[in-house]
C-alpha cells in the first residue's frame, strides 16, 4: 500500500502537502493528530491547523498511542494522515516512554499497513548544536526516527518553501 | 518576466548565486539591500557583501519600504536583485508593521513586475523549536513568507554548500 | 581521483552513507576521525560511531592536523573517509588556528589527492540566527568551509532522513 513520508522544516508546507496528497487517494480520510493542547499557544496552533485542512476528515487524537490508533484506523478504503511524528516523539520523551520500541512498532506497522498512509515529520538537525543534553538528545532521536521511517516508506518528500523534492519513490 | 527566488541557509552561497544569475540578464542592474547598519557587526557584514558583489550594480537601501523601491526600480531593461527577504521581515516585525499586508503587496508586485527580479531569502526552520515566542513567531513568519513568494516566482532554487537545487521552474 | 563531500544535518545518515560509498572503492580503507574525546558524552558518541562502522577500517585520529594525516594516508589503493569537517573546524577555532589557511590547505589537497576521498560535513545554517557572536562566527565559518570543499570535490551529496540527493556530479 502507498506509504509516504513528508519531511521538512517548520512552516515549509508539510501539512498542506499531506492534505493535498490525501485527496483522491481513498473515499474516506482520517487525520491522526499527535499534538496535545497543553498550553494556549499550542491550542491555538492546533485550531489553526484544523481550520486549514477544512472538512472531509475524521480527526483522531493520539499524542502517545499512535500505533494503536493506526491499527484501528487503517483500511484499504481509507487514507490516514499522521501530523506529526515530531510531536509524537516529543510526547514519548516527555512521558518517559521507550522510543526505540515505539519506533520499531511504528516501522513494523508501516511495512504491513493494509491502507494508504501519509506521515509528516520535521527536520530539526540543520541548526547549530543545541546547548543542552536534552536538546541534543531530541535532535538525535528525531534524526533516527526520520531515517527509520524513511527506510520503510515507499515515497519520501522533502519540503522547502512549500515545494516538494522527491527523496525516494 | 523572469522571477527567481533563491532560498537557503546562512552562508550557503545565496547572494553569490543571485549575482551570478543577474549577469547577462539585462544591461542595467539594481541591488536592493534590506539590511540596516544598526550595529558594527551588521555594518561589517554589509560592507563585505558590497565588496563581494563588485562594481556594476546601483545599490538602493530599502529596510522597510521594499515594495515601493521595487515599483521604482523595475523595468524591462533592468534586473533587480533583492538581498534579502529575511532582513526585510525582521525589520518589519521590529518596527511593528503589518507583515501579512506587506507580503501580499510583495507577491502582487512579483506577479506583475515588468522586469527580471531575483530575490534571496533564508531557510530558518530546520533547527530545534526556538525557546522563545518571539523566535517561534519569526520562524513561522519566515516560513510563510518563503511559501508565499515561492508560489508566485517562476523559478525557485534551494542552495546547499554553494550549489543550487531546482525546486521549481 | 574520486572525491566526494557528504553534507547534511545531525543524524541524517551522513556517516553511514560515507561508509557505504567507501565499500568496493579500494581494497584498503582508512577512517580519519576528527573528534576529541573531551568529555564523557563525546567519548560515548565516538565509541558508538566506531561500533557502527564495524571492522575493515584503520582508524587515524586527527582533531587538528587533518591535512598532514591526509597526506600520509592517501594512496591510489586506499579510500580515505574523513568524519567530520565540522568537528575539525570546531577544534581549529577552539585552539585559535588559522581557519582560512587550513581550508586553503585542505582544498589544495583535495584537488590533487592521488586516492579516493570521502568527506563528511554538517549543514548548520538553517536554524534561527544564533544568539551569540561565537555561534554566528561558527555558523558562517562552517558555511564557507562547506562551499570551499564542495567547489573542489567531484561529487557532492545532501542527506535528509538517511537518503542522498545529488548536488553535484
Amino acid at each position: 500500500m502507498e506509504t509516504i513520508l513528508i519531511v521538512g522544516g517548520a512552516r515549509s508546507g508539510k501539512s498542506q502537502r499531506a492534505i493535498e496528497l490525501s485527496r483522491d487517494t481513498a473515499p474516506d480520510r482520517i487525520f491522526v493528530a499527535t499534538a496535545e493542547a497543553s498550553d494556549p499557544e499550542m491550542a491555538d496552533r492546533i485550531e489553526r491547523h484544523r481550520a486549514d485542512r477544512g472538512p472531509g476528515f475524521t480527526t483522531v487524537e493520539a499524542p502517545l498511542e499512535l500505533v494503536d490508533a493506526l491499527e484501528r484506523a487503517a483500511s484499504p478504503d481509507r487514507v490516514v494522515v499522521v501530523d506529526c511524528l515530531t510531536l509524537w516523539l516529543s510526547n514519548l520523551m516527555h512521558y518517559g516512554r521507550d522510543v526505540e520500541a515505539q519506533t520499531a512498532a511504528l516501522t513494523r506497522f508501516i511495512a504491513r499497513t493494509p491502507g494508504p498512509l501519509i506521515l509528516v515529520s520535521n527536520e530539526v538537525g540543520m541548526g547549530l548544536v543545541p546547548g543542552t543534553p536534552l536538546g541534543r538528545g531530541f535532535r538525535d532521536a528525531q534524526g533516527s526516527l526520520n531515517q527509520a521511517v524513511a527506510a520503510v516508506c515507499g515515497r519520501v518528500e522533502f519540503m522547502v518553501a512549500g515545494l516538494p523534492m522527491a527523496l525516494k519513490g
